[in-house]
């Protein structure tokens, strides 16, 4: 704490993101990144403007990119808005269309970062207990907020909100943004894109960090009625002009137009999902059934937090988090074969 | 403006960047970026990471990148943060250290997206106005203030404030954060960052987008107090844990390295501008000294606008501003020897 910083600042508490081990023998299973490597074509596309261009700023509002996006949902680009990664594309968001002086909803097991974005921008939240099942209620969403945000499929626990679920939700608030922030969806749910050009109080994310390989070139963006997208782009170009550079905005692109390797490195995800699925119950795991690129699964006979140090030592990382009604879960990103081979002999040797 | 807005975005008056055309057959002039590409260190260390690695988030505390910019300077790295371009870092900036109940002090000429941040924020704030040779009165802002913050040289004026001098206006502030904005030090001014460990209250912001060539890759950083940056970290991790991607570490830390690409290229645009400078006076402009990789200059019998339209038509573009007491002028970048030349044969075809 310093006598130098905005008031607000000594009450922040920051996200905590997954850990980026710089030696890379590790088993990496604790990010949800993909385990396959980025489209050929989008590597391809950087490689064509890896040059002296690079001195040039970026097109500000990255045009080609919202058309490749737009044309991948069947959308028109003024229902898109892109940033640099969901987590900026969300800030935007919270400070958009929740900083009001109602109460913002979200399920108390959720992506962690929402309550950090609450505490940045001073907005009211209530969080919303899911069921003993880890599934929304959409009933105790229908009374007066100021928002609601929920991930679908939610994260950390993989389960899927189905749309027909979604669109009650909507219904049942008619005067208030709510974002689905689908992060997992192309791993096994169904896009609320779908519902964008019924309910104009919609707004869907999603990134580009999971499905399309590409969480080291941080892009995100968001897809709703002009509207939406309009304070979205007010925000952001009284923010940044530029958040996406060069080589991102080529790489995404490319990453959306090719749209056979995005759903072929998808399947392969899911494939090893149920596979992954079917030998962690053999080990005697609850799993949560996962539409997402990890499972959410507990050991009923060993603590949590031991076997995610147990598997460290084994040179295998998960994600553990330390909270409520989750604290004895293990959050295991789906690796290829290799590597989900590997963690299954590892758990092999500790349990 | 629309009913699902948060109350304050109607009222924001985003930020105009200068123009990106698509055409490249253009002199382009107006945005000034670095007529010379980066340092091949630069791309060859972007190369280096273009592959299937990008599947995995970046480093998100960029411990090379501040090492790097913290070796340049004779730093620690615990005295660097680094953002998504200089505007990011401004944006974290205000917040986390202007969102006070005093008022901020800054140039009437100054980067005209101080206001907008202020907008952003809900920042109170009042300007300063430059004497008639549009030169900073340090003794002006001796005041009860929430902070201040300068661009120096200052922008789109070029005109240099010598260290002295904001000394001078550190120690007139001594409670309050001075933001010295160094965005085109590196062509003809003294960098403050010598201050920083005598003043605490002193941060200093640089971009990589002018002298280091790297605008499409949109780094930018600050040096200071680790009590300062302290605030600029929590902030950036209540609202985006990565704005960094792979290949802007990559470059940026490279382009720090590659002192010897730096110096030998800022000197080209030191030498250029010394030469267009007199072309232009030799042609009836007036020229504010510049310390920056642009000059300012007016004609005393040609309105600015009209020159920037005929300018436009002979295939150059350079920036204008209207704006009251610089509506007369045109913020011209220093181009290549060659960009120049075209400049000027097509000012002697206009006057």
């Amino acid at each position: 704490m310093s006598r130098f910083w905005s008031p607000f600042v000594k009450d922040l508490v920051p996200y905590v993101p997954g850990e980026q081990p710089k030696l890379s023998r590790l088993v990496k299973l604790n990010t949800n990144e993909n385990p396959y490597g980025p489209s050929p074509q989008a590597l391809a596309a950087m490689q064509a403007v890896l040059n002296d261009d690079l001195r040039l700023y970026p097109d500000p509002n990255a045009d080609r990119l919202k058309q490749a996006v737009a044309a991948f949902h069947g959308m028109r680009p003024d229902q898109v808005f892109v940033g640099n990664g969901s987590d900026e594309v969300l800030a935007h968001v919270f400070y958009g269309f929740f900083k009001n002086d109602r109460t913002l909803l979200f399920p108390d097991i959720s992506y962690s970062f929402y309550p950090v974005y609450c505490g940045l921008y001073g907005i009211p939240h209530e969080t919303v207990p899911l069921d003993e099942a880890f599934r929304i209620r959409v009933e105790d969403y229908a009374r007066p907020n100021g928002g609601i945000i929920l991930a679908n499929p939610n994260a950390p626990t993989g389960c899927l909100l189905g749309l027909a679920d979604v669109e009650r939700l909507l219904q049942g608030s008619p005067d208030s943004v709510v974002v689905v922030d689908e992060a997992y969806v192309d791993f096994g749910g169904e896009s609320a894109v779908a519902l964008v050009d019924r309910y104009p109080n919609l707004l869907v994310t999603q990134t580009l960090s999971k499905s399309r390989s590409l969480a080291g070139l941080r892009v995100g963006l968001a897809v709703g009625h002009p509207d939406l997208i309009e304070a979205l782009e007010r925000v952001k170009n009284s923010f940044n002009s530029y958040p996406l550079d060069r080589l991102a905005l080529a790489g995404a692109s490319a990453a959306f137009e090719d749209v056979a390797y995005f759903e072929k490195t998808c399947q392969a995800v899911i494939d090893s999902r149920t596979a992954l699925t079917a030998e962690l119950e053999a080990l005697g795991f609850e799993v949560l059934p996962s539409a997402a690129n990890f499972v959410f699964a507990r050991h009923p006979q060993r603590d949590a937090g031991e076997l995610a140090a147990a598997l460290r030592e084994q040179g295998v990382i998960v994600r553990h988090f330390r909270q409520p009604r989750i604290a004895q879960f293990l959050r295991i990103t789906i690796g290829t074969p290799e590597q989900n081979a590997a963690l299954v002999e590892a758990l092999q040797g500790i349990l």
